[in-house]
């Protein structure tokens, strides 16, 4: 949303100055007239490929490239101001959360002689004595989880077989005892039969909860500690507790919608193997994921088939099925992996140990992001799948490698402009259609739906994901950069994209998606780093073409742009990172002294009870209650939304007059 | 110190190993002496150069590589533990220091109705209401600084006449009174003389001191904040302040003598701008040296003197004259460069701002390592200034670069021998000699020394430069891992090397040197980084070399080397890092508690009142107090030491058997 709106302040005006200034100066030349005959397409008359070698007019490309960084970087520095305040703001708000007062500490160390609960409790009165609240320790409720699992689905059934029980009382419905999917076995009395089922699987859920809570082999070494003050938990999460740095960690704790329970207790040696597994695994998915797919193609064609599967072979021979397997399942192939790919980057970070969805979530696009530079803008660039395009970089010297890409750059601006068109403007227009969502909700409601309940779960919009789509928004400004000083005609296509996009996704936000938490804007230091490095990108790649140019005398002016444009994001980096990660005191003590002032008698100990309680623990009555305490918040917020589902009603943020301004994309 | 010791446990089993299993694989080929004729001398018998290409003895160097890797690692690992627990140990010792109380903050935002001081009062006092004790701002005093450096002078002539007059009372002293040196001008009574400017000059010390305390122009927007407890003191320097993480900067205040006070007062955007400079000027001064220095040879060679001062004529026609400047005068230019280098470079890293003198020499000891890296390693490796080479890596493959390295390696072995004999058996040995600070002495006694107390000072024996020595010695641990696997016969040269620099060092540190300042190992994470680096680079080069020489089969196994010691280096980095920048509450409270059982009545206030007193205005008595403190707690100290200048006596550790075995190298 706001990086959208980011990216149209910074590409308007460009757009204007590149067009205005480079079109004429690219326009006036006629360096390809002459040679027409080869490849050469109208648009190129446009583009830098038009400009005689050696010519003095690449100063104008090299002048228009410094504006372009210094306006990115300009509109940039401001952006990340307003975002950081708007993220202090929003945490200053007025409103109470408990995430305020709540500290999340990890890998407790083991002790003989006392429980995990009672040595958190111990330590912490000890060393901080005057804020130390309570303790929630966390379950190990994977079994739990997947008992309450099941009985809700036999809950389900029963549900289905008393409505069809009401509606023809005349004869009591009956099902299949066992087996697969029902479909065979003893018939017996349904409503017996998963009323029963229910009793049988409410008991186990009753001894595993009384298990849980009794035997410490279910408590993990980690616990969400509640402090009386914002300042005592400002400063138990920005501290070191003990002298072994990977003991007792603490940092603040996520929201607790925004928990991922199953990776809290992972130890620290551990975590540091995981993260090297993955980014090996990161590389090889990046260079290599052309391997097994060519491998799934090969099997997927009729031979590899043929011999595979020989029972097969009658089934080949018939010319359809033929053609078919000739020519799409390769396509498909390719096409379901990239659909998975989100998934499979999903898999990877949660692999690696991180604790909310939201860092989960920006763990999974900054993965995407390098997985669609390098396979999406080089290979197109290139030609070549990554693994080729790796080994001909290390075989090339440091200089050769932008000259090499800076070249194709320009013969590439046609394809460029299909693909904008082609996966830019329809994925928006599919973005608002919804077709994939309304087809699959109509094949789950004929084949799937058989309560109201279901019919509600299968309406679910879901939440946006940020993962998938910004990295993918990010490709476009990479795009717009790049071709912002070579070849202009490129940009207004993207201009349109990001105009649509911006209108599309606002729509989306605050009328389809429910939100599954609040970042509070944890994305934007990611967001800034992958557009200085597409504008570090672009730069290399305008030395590299300027210097195949013949303008030697030229090119060396553009060498101190990376170097600043790198400085200039460490630079924001020390100004506003912080901001990001880091609560100040100031401003916890103020919110702690107003909320003395207005509220003496608040009860914070009733108010954190069950914050932090792992979810299956917390009854369906207690998730309705807060759900209409939420709902009756929401009467303030500025714009009324569309949406009828009551799940998960986002928090209005009260600070800018556009609603949610700091949601995903 | 602790750093050769370390270097010594890694490098005694490498050479052992090295020496008895790959001088035999490499001795009992025969490749060189079919090729006898070429240039190979005896030494590369015993080294890889003389297995066969593609022969499959290369698997001995490969296996023995990574035992090399993994044993340096191990030793690593156990040191940074070991370093790590003796700092914590160190500052959790007993005795109470003013730095353990107090926090510096810098970038107090300016305030138009309050001074500074009143400011900083308020601020801490609202947010930090349970622990804040007192502060002490930071004054300009680099004027006053300059007064009393003048009057000392001043005081220092005037003892001198005095003693004169003692001596021969029949004649009072005269001098010259104005002009340069004092050699012209109207002759006056000396005595009365200097008495006249000394009074002169200490009115205009009482001006400026009171002008100093009065005048907030004076006052810099920075303070040493002090606390009641350590709780206090660790919770204020690791928050964040207030909402813009550039104002209210906390951090660690370093030990008082450890403060370099002329920074203390830089802004925070043009601390970012000065680090850009110097990392620019960096650049050009490791890859450009040279530029300046042909420049100065190029006008201090006969043609060019005349040239540039015709003057000079008559005496360059004389022989002796002319074969001394054409035969010396360039080497001597270059050498003057090379021995004031350090002295540029703390200048840089001055300018960047750092606040503390530890860290200055931190930093300088990281710009002299990459300098001696590149213009001694590399450019004595591949023959050519380090510019050339910097245009060739540029114009050569990522690949190639190893490769060329690689290859010229084995032939510098009997290079690298003399250069380990000539620069570090002999530097070694002029360190235990100290020549050139007994020529100093012994010049500054005939010219210079006028009193007692010049005599002193004139046999200061300095302290050890952290910043300039061990940076070269690290050259040598560079040398020894590259060559372990390459030219094993070189290892006993350097293992030489570092014994004798063992117990000559700390022959040094204990009874020669004085101790600037104690940094409780602050400088390990760097010494660490730096072995990791040249475990890399060892590891490429073998790399280059094994691909040049047809072993393809075995050089991809070599891979995973440089992936893993990087990624030991994050575990590391993650796992104890910390110890060196973060005071763990558990820690501070212990202490507090202590503190407060053995002594309940102790006024802090009064402890701290002088402690971070800008040095001009603390009395020369009290510097005698604070010296003579310290020397009664020396009484404690295990090994008696031979030293009698009674400036500076260090703090022993207390921890191992070894005395101060945390000093710098």
């Amino acid at each position: 949303m706001l990086l959208v709106y980011t990216w149209l302040k910074i590409f308007i005006p460009i757009t204007i100055l590149s067009l205005a200034v480079l079109v004429p100066v690219n326009w006036t030349n006629s360096t390809l007239d002459n040679s027409r005959n080869i490849q050469f397409s109208d648009i190129d008359d446009l583009s830098i490929s038009n400009i005689p070698k050696g010519s003095q007019r690449f100063w104008a490309h090299l002048g228009m490239s410094y504006v372009f960084t210094f306006w990115t970087c300009y509109i940039l520095l401001k952006e990340y101001g307003i975002v950081a305040s708007m993220r202090l703001h929003f945490l200053a708000s007025a409103k109470r959360r408990p995430d305020q007062f709540t500290v999340l500490v990890r890998n407790v160390p083991p002790d003989p002689d006392e429980t995990v609960s009672e040595l958190i409790e111990h330590f912490f009165l000890v060393h901080h004595p005057d804020h130390y609240l309570m303790h929630q320790v966390v379950y190990d409720a994977k079994k739990l989880g997947k008992l309450v699992q099941e009985r809700k689905q036999m809950k389900n059934w029963l549900d289905y077989y008393e409505l069809k029980y009401e509606r023809n009382s005349s004869e009591r419905p009956t099902c299949k005892q066992t087996g697969f999917w029902g479909l065979h076995g003893k018939k017996v009395d349904a409503i017996d039969f998963y009323t029963s089922k229910i009793d049988k699987l409410s008991k186990d859920e009753a001894r595993e909860r009384e298990n849980i809570t009794t035997n410490p082999k279910y408590i993990m070494p980690a616990a969400f500690v509640s402090f009386r003050t914002r300042w005592g938990a400002a400063v138990c999460a920005q501290t070191q507790q003990t002298r072994n740095p990977t003991s007792w960690l603490t940092e603040w704790a996520p929201e607790p919608r925004d928990v991922y329970w199953e990776n809290l207790a992972i130890p620290f040696v551990s975590l540091t193997i995981r993260q090297l597994i993955m980014t090996v695994a990161l590389f090889f998915l990046t260079f290599f994921y052309i391997v097994p797919i060519s491998l799934v193609q090969y099997l997927a064609n009729i031979e590899g088939l043929e011999k595979a599967a020989p029972f097969l072979k009658p089934l080949t021979e018939i010319h359809v099925v033929k053609s078919f397997i000739q020519g799409f399942l390769p396509g498909i192939v390719l096409k379901i992996f990239l659909i998975f790919l989100p998934t499979i980057l999903m898999i990877m970070s949660k692999f690696e140990g991180f604790i909310s969805l939201s860092a989960l979530q920006r763990r999974s696009a900054s993965k995407y992001y390098i997985f669609i530079l390098v396979n999406v803008f080089l290979a197109s660039i290139i030609t070549g799948t990554a693994f080729e395009q790796l080994d001909s970089f290390i075989h090339q010297s440091a200089n050769e490698i932008p000259k090499t890409i800076g070249v194709s750059i320009p013969m590439k601006a046609t394809f460029f402009i299909t693909y904008i068109m082609v996966d830019g403007w329809a994925g928006i227009a599919g973005e608002i259609l919804r077709l994939i969502p309304l087809i699959t909700y109509h094949l789950k409601n004929s084949f799937l739906v058989k309560t109201e309940k279901d019919r509600e779960e299968a309406m679910d919009p879901g939440s946006i994901q940020f993962g998938a789509s910004e990295p993918r928004i990010q490709l476009y400004f990479l795009l717009g950069l790049v071709y912002a000083a070579i070849t202009p005609i490129l940009l207004p296509f993207i201009l349109i994209f990001f105009g649509l996009a911006y209108v599309v996704f606002r729509h989306q936000i605050i009328n389809v998606y429910n939100q599954e938490y609040e970042s509070a804007a944890a994305f934007w230091p990611d967001v800034h780093r992958r557009i200085i490095t597409a504008l570090v990108i672009s730069q290399m790649l305008l030395i590299g073409l300027l210097s195949t140019n013949e303008a030697a005398d030229s090119t060396p002016v553009l060498i101190p742009l990376p170097v600043l444009t790198i400085w200039f994001h460490r630079f924001c980096k020390n100004r506003y990172k912080s901001a990001f990660s880091k609560y100040p005191l100031q401003e916890a003590h103020i919110k702690d002294t107003l909320e003395r002032a207005r509220e003496p008698n608040l009860d914070l100990r009733a108010y954190l009870l069950n914050a932090y309680v792992h979810p299956v623990f917390k009854d369906e009555e207690n998730n309705n209650r807060v759900s209409s305490d939420e709902e009756k918040e929401l009467e303030n917020a500025l714009v009324p939304t569309k949406r009828q589902s009551c799940k998960n009603t986002p928090v209005s943020s009260k600070h800018g007059c556009s609603p949610s301004p700091l949601l995903p994309s």
